[in-house]
C-alpha cells in the first residue's frame, strides 16, 4: 500500500471516529470547501448544508459509522474510494435505532499541502433491516 | 474543453444514442471488462450482469435516456463524469413510461489505446414523476 492510499483510508477512519464522536469540526477539513454530496432523490448540496444537516441530527442522535474500503485508486491529484457502508443512528432519548447501508463512491483530490480531501461524494444508502 | 473532455463527452452521448437505438452491442465497449456498478439496495454488478439485464430490458421496453453533464475532470489516465440524466421506459406493447431520473457519478480510465472507459458507476436515479 502506497503512502496515498495510506493517507486516504486515514482520511475515511478520521470520518468515521469523528462521527462517533459528533465532532463536527474535525469532520469538515476532510472535505473541500466545494464538496459536492449526491443523494437520490435530493437536489446536490455542499458543505455549508451537510454541517447544518450534521449538526441538527446530532443535536438529537448519536451516529455510528462503520465501513469497508473496497478500492482506492490514485492517478496525480486525483484519487477515488469506493466504500460499504453502515450508518446506524441512536436517538439520544432512547427507543429505535435506525440503519442505512450500501455503497458509496468518493472522488478525493490532493491539496497543495499534501492532504486528501474529498470533493464528490456519491452516497448510494439505502434503509437496511440490518448492518 | 480538451481532447481528454470531450472524448468523454463523445462516450456518454454514444452511451445515450445507442441505447435509444436498443444497441447493446455498441454499448459494452464503452466500459471496461472490470466494470462495477453501484445502485442503492442492489449488490454491486459487472458488465456481464448489465449486459444480461439490458438485453432482457429491451426484449419488451424501449429506453429513452437524456442527461446534462455537470462536470468532468481528468487527472492522468482516471477521469470522473458527473451527470444529471433522465432515463425514460416505454413498453413495447403500449401503456405508460416509467421515469428515473437523478445524478450519477462516473470514474473512467484511458486505455493504452487511447479510448476511455467506464470502470465505476455510481448511480443515484430514483422514481420521478417527470423529467
Amino acid at each position: 500500500m502506497n503512502t496515498e492510499e495510506q493517507a486516504i483510508r486515514k482520511l475515511v477512519a478520521d470520518w468515521h471516529s469523528s462521527t462517533a464522536t459528533g465532532d463536527v469540526d474535525a469532520i469538515l477539513p476532510l472535505m473541500a470547501n466545494d464538496v459536492v454530496f449526491l443523494v437520490a432523490g435530493q437536489t446536490p448540496f455542499g458543505r455549508d448544508a451537510f454541517e447544518r444537516g450534521l449538526r441538527s441530527i446530532l443535536k438529537t442522535h448519536r451516529i455510528e459509522s462503520s465501513g469497508q474500503i473496497k478500492e482506492i485508486q490514485v492517478s496525480g491529484d486525483m484519487a477515488y474510494c469506493w466504500s460499504h457502508l453502515n450508518v446506524r443512528v441512536y436517538p439520544l432519548s432512547g427507543g429505535a435505532s435506525t440503519i442505512r447501508s450500501g455503497n458509496a463512491l468518493s472522488v478525493l483530490r490532493k491539496q497543495p499541502s499534501g492532504a486528501w480531501q474529498i470533493t464528490r461524494d456519491a452516497n448510494m444508502l439505502a434503509a437496511s433491516s440490518d448492518a
